[in-house]
């Protein structure tokens, strides 16, 4: 093994240091740092496993196959960031430090800009398929102080586990965006979500199958919500009982974010209406850290 | 910041272990080092840099720009890993260590499967401008036997910088297979390569760009050499007062790849033949290492 040989070493190490030299001149401070610490860890990754020639095609290879899947609705490389960890641990070093604050999680690779705005009480569903769930709660400070005229952007899967972006069809339903009202407080319609595996056709599918890992996400719905002087929040919540909870296929799980599903039956709903048959509800209180707080 | 913050550290730790632990049933074993070794060096990299969301947002975007600038003559991925100096660590890493044989360098993206097989003082060039250099030398292993009979591709850009491949009309020039002669030797006519600036119009030209470095590449001709119960030798040659030499973009020079060039002028060539004006030529012995030496 080349690894313990002396002039293998020295050969390597020349050309990590040449690499880095020839990086050493940029002008921006934050470039410099960022693509001299890839560098050290990219080399130390290949020297430390021995990458072979053939190791190094695959990941070309793998690399290739992934930017010719993605396009306008599918994003294979935020699902490698995803499966890999990287994309949690992003939101992990981003974190704001309040206490109380309401925790993130993955933005994951399907939502979309220009999604409908809905009044409170409107339906985010829109044909989307499942149990009608009522979503409701406050959008408040960490210090307890309510929030109105928040943005809340919702979207989800449908009960098939398919959002509107996997649709053949083009067409928009399970998403939406509301503002919180003048007490912070907001509520709106959707469906419950289905528990329901990444896109696992292309590479990252295979990477997964190759390591004995599923590509099953417990259900959520997922929230971005902005409001002027408060931190963006990225975040989902779960549902308690979930099966996949443990083992989350892209590690956005937080306890904090799994909330009891309440089921009703033919009783009338808050905001009066009286669904037909099973419906369901789910409170969840919104805590935005103040802007800047890291 | 947070990396003085415990509960900041302890949140990031245990992203990684959980990943580290999903991936830990991997039934083949050295997929299980290659990516448990990834996980670790890729989330290393992230925190020791505190990598931002808009940071890695722009990671992404990087990434789908270079998939979809690739194609069957483009491969972005293949500079990416050039221009990163991972190209020619992989190479150090798995370079033979048998004293003698010829130093190994970059694949690079330019090389196809199908070039045309040409006699022993054929021409590769077919059409690819520049001054005719006629280039010769003997396959023979680290011990001295010749080597007849091996298999010899070269590929080389033209005198304006450009591979075949880089043609709008998608002719085949500048490059060609030969095999070796019954005493190893070889010799074949070419144009003199120049200096040439890697594809620099997508990603990985605006790093370059970005970083303060630049595209070019000094003069050089490709050879992948095999034959049976020898190691695949896959090199460049490269001329002797190219200015590019110290500042290669890819990283791919060796002082014992750098070759004089003989000029010539109206004189008769080794094959008898009589070029008009100037050539020139390069001697350049091609020395392979047993099979299965790393
Ligand atoms: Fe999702
Ligand atoms: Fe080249």
């Amino acid at each position: 093994m080349s690894t313990d040989n002396t002039l293998a070493t020295d050969r390597e190490a020349a050309v990590t240091a040449e690499v880095l030299a020839a990086f050493a001149e940029t002008a921006d401070p934050r470039l410099r740092e960022v693509i001299g610490s890839l560098v050290e860890h990219l080399h130390a990754f290949a020297r430390d496993i021995r990458l072979t020639e053939s190791e190094w095609a695959a990941a070309i290879e793998f690399l290739t196959r992934a930017g010719h899947i993605t396009d306008s609705r599918r994003q294979e490389f935020i699902l490698l960031s995803d499966v890999l960890g990287l994309s949690m641990l992003t939101v992990a070093i981003n974190e704001p430090q309040a206490p109380g604050a309401t925790e993130a999680t993955v933005f994951g690779p399907f939502f979309v800009d220009d999604a409908p705005e809905i009044p409170l009480d409107g339906d985010i569903a829109q044909g989307a398929s499942g149990v009608a769930c009522y979503v409701s709660g406050e959008v408040r400070s960490v210090t307890g102080e309510p929030i109105p005229g928040a943005r809340i952007e919702v979207w989800e899967a449908d009960d098939d586990g398919f959002y509107d972006v996997q649709y053949p069809d083009g067409r928009t339903a399970g998403r939406g965006w509301l503002s919180s009202g003048t007490d912070g407080e907001y509520r709106f319609w959707s469906v419950l979500p289905a528990p329901y595996p990444i896109p696992h056709d292309g590479p990252v599918g295979d990477l997964l199958t190759a390591t004995g890992r599923g590509p099953m996400r417990p259900a959520h719905l997922h929230f971005m919500v902005t409001a002027p002087g408060f931190r963006k929040l990225i975040t989902h919540i779960f549902l308690a009982e979930d099966p996949y909870l443990a083992c989350d296929a892209v590690f956005g799980v937080k306890d904090s974010l799994v909330v009891d599903v309440s089921w009703h039956h033919d009783t009338a709903a808050p905001d009066g209406s009286h669904p037909q048959g099973d419906w369901t509800s789910i409170v969840f209180d919104l805590v935005l850290a103040p802007h800047g707080d890291q």
